[in-house]
């Protein structure tokens, strides 16, 4: 059975430690934390350390912090012939300056804390230096969702800013939504059929195909009767959607 | 039981057609379409015209035709005492010119003919100048779908906007992020879950509370990152989303 060490406390080590403790094909030892506070609630189900040199001998090392701690935390591994993996979206994989073997475990997905995850239908993207720790990442993804792929560095990083295009604008444009119903007495809830028809609609027909709206069909009058309601913040993002809108269907203002 | 006619032959009369067809409790006359070859498909079941003199006389008259042809086509109607609504998201009622009652009946969805639609979902927005009106509409919108709404036309201009941004905006998200993944040869659906996450999320959370990602952070080495590999288009587009991100939660780059 693979044994696996957690390092980190954040959102997606959170859903990572709680998936892993109910797997019964791997083995979670330890989790590890610098502030051991955040994961005191786990001290009566397994080992937890807030020191480097109690971690246990396991076969790979999952480093799930943020970012710019990646570095500087694997720097401190100094295991050889064990695999240390991070799961982050857009950290090359060089990253990892441990001198053990190296990886990557991305579960792609948004975490809050405060809401469930249903792991298995999360897609893990995975990579490794060597075939052999691939196989070994793939057992361990395998073992969690039912979608695991194998995307390199580069890929990752352009994954991942697709991700941001696709989850954190589109709900930034869901908070612009939600503003405007807010400030016309509109309950917001009117707009949420649309928004699921909207999520939907792209897994049987590519979006360019599903495309509608006042700029794809360069209804001129009707973006300017919008513009006019608009504050200027919002203003400057519809005229700029639009323009992209037109531009990519080839009708020009 | 209510009589109606549909004018028109486009996405949004093509759904309410065959909804009504099969509804027991709502009796659907006529379509009229300028154009008679695109409502063909329906002489069998019932009586179809391009000629507005033969049209039936009926409870509502249901405009659901092209923004713009609104006015010319209502102002041709010439019945007293019938309700004459239209369809349309961002048109004012005083723009149905006929001399009958005047009304909106305003489906807030994304409609496809491709695509099969429930109905029963589908928040309907109405408004009438009587109200006498108002209860036939909501008696005619109650037996198509369980949500029903009165929005007035200042209302359903912004409602109309905000949908503009989390339908046809988000959209186009989508087809940027779909576009990245091609060019990196990135199967797009690996992001089909995320969207689905993000998409459900705002069901139980304020958007603004949902929000996540390296905007919101302000994590500018990421977002540097992410810049260096994007199309001047999409620079623009994330580098405007970013700022406003920033400039709502109130941390300035």
């Amino acid at each position: 059975m693979i044994k696996v060490v957690i390092l980190g406390g954040g959102n997606v080590a959170f859903h990572l430690t709680n998936q892993l403790l109910k797997n019964t094909s791997v083995n979670l030892v330890q989790v590890y934390n610098r502030t051991i506070k955040n994961i005191k609630y786990l001290e009566k189900q397994i080992s937890i350390t807030n020191k480097l040199k109690e971690l246990k001998d396991v076969d790979i090392y999952i480093i799930s912090v943020s970012d710019n701690a990646i570095a500087p935390l694997s720097k401190k591994l100094d295991f050889k012939n064990k695999l240390v993996v991070h799961t982050s979206g857009s950290v090359n994989i060089t990253e990892i300056k441990s001198i053990s073997n190296k990886g990557v475990f991305y579960p792609l997905q948004t975490f809050s804390t405060a809401k469930n995850i249903h792991f298995s239908e999360i897609p893990i993207c995975i990579e490794a230096s060597t075939k052999k720790d691939l196989e070994l990442l793939e057992t361990l993804a395998k073992s969690i969702s039912k979608k695991v792929y194998h995307i390199n560095s580069n890929q990752r990083k352009s994954l991942h800013v697709a991700a941001v295009f696709v989850n954190n604008f589109v709900n930034h444009l869901y908070h612009i939504g939600n503003d405007i119903c807010d400030k016309n007495n509109i309950p917001f809830e009117i707009l949420q059929p649309l928004i699921k028809e909207t999520s939907e609609k792209i897994k049987t027909l590519k979006p360019s195909v599903a495309q509608t709206g006042p700029a794809k069909r360069n209804d001129t009058t009707t973006i300017k009767d919008h513009l006019d309601i608009l504050t200027k913040n919002q203003q400057e993002i519809y005229t700029l959607l639009t323009q992209s809108i037109i531009q990519t269907y080839g009708k020009k203002l």
